[in-house]
């Protein structure tokens, strides 16, 4: 299995997901500042690997720390890890959890500070992957046999610490002895299906068909697909899930067509100070994502253009949220409180 | 306005349609066979164009003819045409009208023969403008004022002999006065949105945004389009329409979002012999439509891929459909046979 991201002691290296899936290659990013700029170029992508990423990312904003204004440093890597991209909560839970050690730290030698937090970057890290095995574990019997699953997006360990949140529910099924193949959406503009997806479950040798994104609808119509199941950038009190743009289509065709449709996330994911959906944050990216491919520009000249990254299903064509402590049902207000613990 | 395809003495003169936006060239058919292949490789496509080229493919058929089995040559030119793409119903629709013609002139003077198919070729070009404008008269009134129309592939003049049908609509609600923007769909995998009618649009001066085809779903939810109108490959007689893959996830999204959702189409594309939209056939292209774009292998090697061209929307998703006869509704058995003046 290919390793998303990694601490090291030449700095965070991350696997060029701008790049996959004809060229492998690394990026070390040698301070926050490159940390930063990995994932607002989405070299690093998906919220539970964002989240593991500004970790790291507070963790070597303190590595080359050589005194000073201890607060002062730390509000600016912050703030500089916040600001990359608005939507995947799990960025902002990350940096609030390595900015609450740090302060419960402050005074004390500095040396001792950089090691606990590199040491609470890399739990941020390990708990990541267990965290999915316990959604595959959850998430694995709810999947038919002997059907395709469909999934949208990039859900898988490249979008985590390893193993995968939608995707980690499909290896789980498998790993169980289900035979299941998969319906990948490219995913415009990003291809993360095509790129990122495809290459994973090839890798773990699972049937996967690669279909363009208005092609999903036909499939669930022609009783193909047993379930779909995706990731989640973030998850509103009330049960409305934002994910990558085209998210809402999938879950409004896959209710229409009398589908499950299942959020596959950690409790990371939850926001539970937003009362729903409509008050999470969209993240607009360059039209150029829309209007060039590879360098091509495939539009006319000065067109107008939109690039919403992300849309936000309503909690009514959510079938289940798989979560690492238990699937939330609707009524979500209360499902999803009582598995967040509140 | 731009000159889809033409007739001249040096052969079928069509704007190729694979280069465009950025390179505008012409490709000249000299004898069926290229015609063929100009249809097959989507060098020209849209039902009704491809219509007009497969007449225009008959006539350049006999242009060449020196004499012999006039049938068996007749047959041998047609089955050519026909076998070309088999969705849009409008290419054997032509074939018919041409081949009837030259059945009833059997054993007149080839030249008259041949004089006769090149006028035939040059009607149905003619009438197929003067179809598009009267759809757009019995469209335009539909089209909400105020608010964006979304169009899914290329419906325009492009598709058409001119004008368009979908895009017709669109132009004779401008032409009317109204305010109205477009959402185009870019149209995975060919981009006939983001590469023809957009190009197309902002030609005329109608204000276009550019969007991928899974953000259509986020933007009506939103509440910024007013109506959706497509063109059609096919619509039986219950008036289930095939159209590019993709419009039926548009017409569910529509229909969720309360939103109209038009089709417009020449009296040409009904197929009244086919009870369902079930019974059309929908043609299956290369995987490397998919996987490839411009030349860039985005997906992993020997990944699975789907490429169905079409997809069927069912009736009950249709608000109205619009042809140059006036504006049929549910229940279509009913409507459409009478527009057709069965």
């Amino acid at each position: 299995m290919v390793e998303t991201i990694q601490w090291t002691n030449e700095g965070v290296v991350m696997i060029d997901q701008t790049k996959l899936p004809h060229v492998v290659t690394y990026v070390t990013c040698r301070d926050y500042k490159e940390v930063a700029e990995a994932i607002r170029s989405m070299v690093i992508r998906g919220a539970p690997a964002i989240g593991v990423a500004a970790s790291m990312g507070v963790a070597i904003g303190f590595a080359h720390f050589d005194g000073g204004d201890f607060r002062a440093h730390l509000d600016t890597v912050c703030e500089t890890l916040a600001r990359t991209r608005p939507t995947a909560v799990n960025l902002f839970w990350a940096i609030d959890r390595m900015k609450k050690l740090a302060i419960g730290m402050e005074g004390r030698p500095l040396a001792e500070v950089q090691a606990a937090l590199v040491a609470e970057a890399q739990r941020v890290y390990e708990e990541d992957i267990a965290i999915n095995r316990q959604i595959g574990a959850h998430g694995g019997p709810l999947v038919p046999d002997g059907k395709h699953v469909l999934t949208h997006c990039n859900a898988g360990a490249l979008a985590t610490a390893g193993y995968g949140t939608a995707l980690g529910v499909i290896r789980a099924a498998v790993e169980a002895g289900k035979k299941i193949a998969v319906f990948a959406d490219e995913t415009r503009p990003f291809l993360q299906g095509a790129r990122l997806t495809a290459w994973e479950l090839q890798q773990d040798g699972i049937e996967t068909t690669l279909i363009t994104d208005n092609m999903a609808g036909h499939f669930l119509k022609a009783g193909k697909i047993g379930c779909v199941v995706v990731g989640a950038d973030r998850i509103a009190r009330n049960g409305d899930v934002a994910n990558k743009i085209g998210t809402y289509s999938v879950a409004v065709l896959a209710k229409e067509n009398g589908v499950p449709f299942y959020v596959a996330a950690p409790i990371s994911t939850l926001d539970l100070t937003l009362a729903s959906g409509d008050l999470i944050p969209i993240e607009e990216r360059a039209g150029a994502e829309v209007t060039h491919l590879f360098g091509v520009h495939v539009a006319p000249e000065g067109i107008g253009v939109a690039n919403p990254a992300f849309d936000v299903t309503p909690n009514r064509y959510v079938t289940g949220i798989i979560t690492e402590k238990g699937v939330a049902r609707a009524p979500y207000e209360v499902s999803l409180a009582g598995l967040a613990g509140e």
